[in-house]
């Protein structure tokens, strides 16, 4: 059955379930809802609505379900590869006023929180008891805690500390059928059925929407080192993120980040930091613990393994303020990126040995179709963000060519034993490039387990999976 | 359609495939494929077949989807909750000859195994290269690392290094059609549609047949110490356990034993041990790290918390000798149990500020039912094996009251937010207790995932979903 629009009867019940002053339908409020942080895209819902409980999260979703309408839940809006966005029209949930963070439980080590909770305001509010929750994007500040669990996202302490999935216990789920369930044990560990907690985390909004979850917290370590290398090229630069991992050393963080993206973030945040001439590339590496002494033997070995690479410069952080500048530098440098040009990014994942090859191949590919690129991410993961600019490429040839080129940037990465994202998912915009890593067979799969979820295919539908139709 | 038995002319069809002296048929040799470590279960296969590479297991699959004859796969036998028994007769396919570790990638710290490796050699043959795979069962010296995978393992190190599921990368599977697909791509990180490779984990061989894998590999710290520390009641030492974490300090193992299962394994396995009066529980603790420094100052923080639990005495291994005494006094004791008497035993799991009141539980539970019981287990993770031993119960007893006593133990696990198997599994005898924990919206969605990859419903019959049927 085809998807059907929202009729004045059925609005009329949504104001009922959620109350009349949380459902939107003016066009002009509609269009915060409209895009996402995914380039220029825009998709406007037929209806916002904003509930506060599963219970009128099931409600909704029996009715969408029984009316065939489509329903894309919305988190931060911070997303970058669209899968927020209600291209097919219909119903959109905003999780916004789920914002509450239920129990921080200091002797278990766990938090229960609801999906709109601010990440940031999180780790704030574990780091008040002491602890630590390391899943931190650079979105941090306005993404939402929900949003990191349907796209597996990550930031840059999974390095050491782990993915998102690691920390994710426990999933309240609200299905398209209108079913709540809890997808799992608040435990670390779970042999008990297939996992659809794990099932659920990165699987962008198309299963079921997640209304509450439980997390993981560790200790947190108390001392910190931070080191910003320098390099002539990215090819070296690269090459020294897995030596320092085979010289034994885990770093806490491990970032990566090209001259061009540095200037430009210089210009934008008026960051302090004199950017030498030759200094084509940097690594940004951070050790964390509990014992000073452990990380200053790390650093002399990372400073050993930089200079064996090629480093021309360390600067190790001497403050507190340094560090934050440093940090800043490489938080900002999404945004700087966004406000100098046009672009289209891409988030490349390889094992980390071949970021060599993969950035010399971005570089090449750049140089057959006429685009630039500035390069950054979290090296250590071997997850490449390739920001490819339009600057002086003429709309023509940015229409034309770009597509062509980001299916060679991903067949290199394939080729490298990689996949296309990371972090960011797949959603709208990494779609039409599934085929290049995955057959019809592993299509099916997903197809079949997006079936037994939503067998009317309402929830989130035109995402990840190609061709998936209701 | 109902299942099919084989026809001597499909058996010459696997024999074809496999060549004749890969299959077994003769009741003798079938013998010790009809068991594992569960209890005392007996389930015949009709036809043993030992293929070697996953084109032949492709060949066995779609013959056997096409007659719809069960398939059951079977890794090491280790199996504690009957996974591996052809319940449904069929085929039962060794894994024993995928036992070559392909490559270990000491660039990109990664190895690629097939899954007959046993795990210790896995593991000693990643110590050469200075490397450190954390994942190791007590059955590590005869468990195969597939059947690991297929059944979300543990062991003692998961407390600090992550679960299995942070090891494993991607993994290449037979799926009952005979397709043969790799679940995701070799990186640290992965965003790119459903998670089939978590999905796969923790499957029990009911979604498909395991024939690669790659996991993640990290530095091995160069130091641990080891502590014995010893308590007068059970509640003492459990409450123990979350008082180290809210400490600060992450252990790398943190294993609990009560005093009869010490007895039993001094007896059974001539262990040197000065057992103590009143010494009733204890906690095998270890820390490990790069900075002995660093060790020493966690020993004496664990000391303290210890103390401050009511810990009566705390023994520090001064020797390697010592530390692989206390090591195996806990890895023997399942088999030391197990020579003592008639046991079950079931794998609770609760978040581990719980174990205090579940151990207390299920020794309640144990008077009212008339059993006893020894418990042990990786506490750290809030992951206790209750071993109930039939001792002087009658046989009819043992029948009648056993049953409804662990529906109990399991009805408290639950309560306390726990669940049926930490990393066991469910299989065969776990399987009727699911509806303790999990509602028939749970159990259509996994049933739909299962449709997804196996339609006819060949693969592992019988397991882990309850009343799945063909």
């Amino acid at each position: 059955m085809p998807y059907q629009p929202i009729s004045a009867s059925i609005a009329e019940q949504f104001k009922n379930i959620v109350g009349g002053e949380n459902v939107v339908t003016d066009h002009d409020q509609l269009e915060k809802y409209a895009h996402d942080e995914t380039e220029d895209l825009k998709y406007y819902p037929e209806v916002v609505v904003k509930p506060e409980t599963p219970e009128q999260i099931s409600e909704l979703m029996k009715l969408c379900n029984e009316h065939v309408i489509p329903v894309t839940p919305r988190g931060g809006g911070t997303g970058l590869s669209g899968a927020a966005l209600p291209v097919k029209g219909g119903l959109l949930i905003s999780m916004e006023r789920f914002n509450k963070i239920i129990t921080i439980d200091e002797r278990n080590l766990q938090a229960t929180v609801e999906p709109g909770v601010i990440t940031e305001e999180f780790i704030n509010a574990v780091k008040e008891k002491g602890l630590l929750y390391p899943v931190d994007p650079s979105s941090k500040g306005s993404c939402f805690i929900g949003g990191n669990m349907a796209h597996g996202s990550g930031g840059p302490r999974v390095v050491k500390y782990g993915t998102i999935r690691e920390y994710v216990l426990n999933l309240q789920v609200v299905l398209p059928s209108g079913d709540i369930i809890w997808t799992g044990a608040n435990t670390l560990k779970y042999a008990s059925g297939y996992n659809l907690t794990q099932l659920m985390i990165g699987s962008e909004g198309t299963l079921g929407i997640i209304t509450k979850i439980v997390v993981k917290l560790i200790s947190r370590p108390s001392h910190d080192l931070l080191m910003l290398a320098s390099f002539s090229t990215n090819e070296e630069a690269c090459a020294a993120v897995s030596a320092i991992f085979r010289a034994g050393i885990t770093p806490s963080a491990l970032e990566f980040m090209e001259r061009r993206g540095v200037e430009w973030v210089i210009e934008y945040d008026h960051i302090r930091f004199d950017l030498k001439d030759g200094a084509e590339a940097f690594l940004l590496v951070e050790v964390d613990g509990t014992n000073p002494d452990t990380l200053f033997m790390e650093a002399e070995v990372i400073n050993q393994v930089l200079e064996d690479n090629g480093c021309s410069d360390v600067l190790l952080a001497d403050s507190s303020a340094q560090k934050e500048e440093l940090w800043r530098m490489r938080r900002t440098m999404a945004v700087s990126v966004k406000s100098n040009s046009v672009y289209k990014e891409e988030d490349t994942v390889v094992p980390r040995a071949e970021l060599p090859a993969l950035i010399h191949g971005i570089k090449e590919i750049g140089k057959i179709y006429g685009f630039e690129s500035v390069c950054y991410g979290h090296a250590g993961d071997g997850n490449l963000h390739v920001n490819i600019i339009k600057g002086s490429m003429s709309d023509e040839d940015w229409q034309s060519k770009l597509k062509d080129g980001i299916r060679e940037i991903f067949e290199l990465t394939v080729s490298l034993g990689g996949t296309l994202s990371g972090e960011h998912g797949i959603g709208l915009v990494q779609r039409e490039y599934m085929p290049l890593k995955y057959s019809e067979v592993h299509f099916n799969l997903m197809r079949g387990i997006k079936h037994a979820f939503d067998p009317k295919g309402i929830l989130n539908p035109g995402k990840m999976i190609p061709d998936f139709i209701n």
